[in-house]
């Protein structure tokens, strides 16, 4: 085994497209043999990590995000870059049919070696979907794509996940009619780096460009994300090609600034950690979940505070205590006692 | 001890004003022995609470909410009712110098019999403040006091805990100099009813109705809280107590609306769970904070993240591996197995 993922590695840092989807595959398997061949394989490509550009990308449907990642990805091809695509999306129930249309909706992009393209790992929760991504975009890394795109749909707090595990989050627009800012999702603002409005071309563009105005109103209304970066509000065609590099110039500009500043680092370090902690959040939750003891009581419990029989202190209470029967009958001699 | 805990109960239904604030030291109290006899009181008085009307208030210091809460507590006096003020304040570091000072600064207030104010408890998590004063408002309620003024000072995530707790939540601000709405706090909008604008007198009123326009517009950017409330934006002055009676009015609006579709009820049903699952949530995390061997390898294991010599999924999995090893080490036998 411990040869296999040697080759792993190896083929990997050689570029060999084929092992670093398996690899990917490796991560994204549920098989409890897999993650730990996984485990050992990111551990050993995690020196080689670092130096990419990742970007993060949300978007209503109809923004023409898929449009607007290829027409960037071509660009970045064209000034000598390598691309890899990946997605989040806790909603995907990926089949073959999906996924062959994921790289269909990219296909210009799709064709190029220089280019990777793999969409959302599928099922459970955003947590697990999110750290399969960006685990799988360390491999990207290590395989010498420099940047990393990552696409998200906006379900749920997807957004969140995605913008904790990138240098530069975007969010693309589309001109409405009228009062543009109903239609942005709550706090979403305060997350990104730029907001780009899409569709700029031929009839549109004057409805863009009041849809500019009244964005950057509303960006004004927050603090920047950092003490060096205003998000700007940009506009562009993803089918023309147009503002396209002005998009990429300023992902380079915020890079600048941040290393400069050494935010960018303290940025990565950050979000490392942060991961760390929704992990272990997340490990608690789930064995709170998965106990049996818990399983059986919690709806009765539930009842009791829609009825306001019990008071939330009380139901909590017996929660965490049904924990701890359940290590207690596990070891009846030394019954551990929960601190409170 | 069943007897003390019924004389409690006895006298809080009885309005007995000395054993009001003795039920509530009892919930402040760390000591388990009082823990358990405050879940036992609140037990008993929950059948008796919930006809109260629950009011949040928040706002930057300096922006007068002590007396902004005095000219409200006397207005709603002078109407028949009674008013108990409760805080929730992570910050604070209660001595006998404080709580005099909390209640010198609401004298007028202090002074009614009709009227109960009680500090904010001190010390501990931000879940263990909160989490007593909601018990405390409900010792409150089943002393007949039928509207509760909860007040927080809006440090770190105050405002969501006392807006979860509350049937109406309200920030008072102050006009500035020029842009208002750079000074508001993250996502404060988004948790409110009402929006109230204070010191609006003498030379100060043109001030106030422009920054009223301003935090207006602002509002405009943000859904209704609920389908049937729009968060109005109001101006008071609590020192000439000019304003307070619209204020109340539009909690009364409020109330009315919300109880017609039903969505108060539902409101109240959902808050005790949120606050069920908080304090479990809370629960889970002592734990792991509490055991031996986290706390030993956790400055290691941040170092490996901070230095990148590790993936955060690596790091989670040793953290939540070493809980398990402690249930292990107590259980020798049949080392229980981490679900995943």
């Amino acid at each position: 085994m411990s040869t296999d993922i040697n080759q792993y590695v190896q083929a990997v840092l050689e570029r060999n497209r084929r092992m670093v989807a398996k690899a990917i595959t490796l991560i994204e398997s549920s098989l409890p043999e897999h993650q730990e061949q996984a485990r050992d394989i990111i551990n050993k490509l995690l020196p080689h990590t670092g130096a990419a550009t990742r970007v993060g990308i949300t978007g209503v449907p109809g923004a023409g995000k898929s449009t607007f990642i290829e027409s960037l990805g071509i660009h970045l091809l064209e000034k000598g870059h390598r691309v890899a695509v990946l997605a989040v999306d806790p909603s995907s129930k990926r089949s073959g049919g999906s996924l062959l249309a994921d790289k269909t909706r990219m296909e210009k992009l799709a064709a190029r070696a220089e280019a990777f393209i793999r969409p959302s790992p599928s099922g459970g929760t955003l947590g697990g979907v999110a750290q399969k991504t960006r685990e799988a975009s360390l491999v990207c890394e290590a395989a010498g794509f420099d940047i990393i795109i990552i696409e998200t749909v906006g379900v749920g707090q997807s957004e969140t996940a995605v913008a904790s595990m990138v240098d530069f989050f975007l969010v693309l627009m589309i001109a409405g009619a009228g009062d543009e800012l109903q239609g942005i999702k709550k706090g979403i603002l305060e997350l990104v780096d730029a907001l780009v409005i899409n569709k700029a071309d031929g009839d549109n563009i004057p409805k863009v460009q009041r849809a500019q105005h009244d964005y950057a109103a509303a960006m004004h209304f927050l603090r920047p994300a950092t003490p060096t970066w205003t998000p700007p509000v940009l506009t562009c065609s993803a089918l023309e090609t147009t503002g396209i590099a002005t998009v990429w110039q300023t992902v380079l500009d915020h890079r600048k600034k941040l290393s400069e500043t050494g935010e960018l680092e303290e940025k990565r370090r950050r979000q490392a950690l942060d991961w760390m902690w929704m992990l272990v959040e997340e490990g608690l939750k789930e064995k709170f979940n998965k106990n049996p003891n818990i399983k059986k009581q919690l709806p009765r419990i539930i009842r009791t505070i829609e009825k306001g029989r019990a008071s939330p202190t009380e139901a909590a209470g017996e929660l965490l205590r049904l924990m701890e029967d359940q290590s207690a009958r596990q070891n009846p001699a030394g019954s551990p006692h929960y601190p409170h």
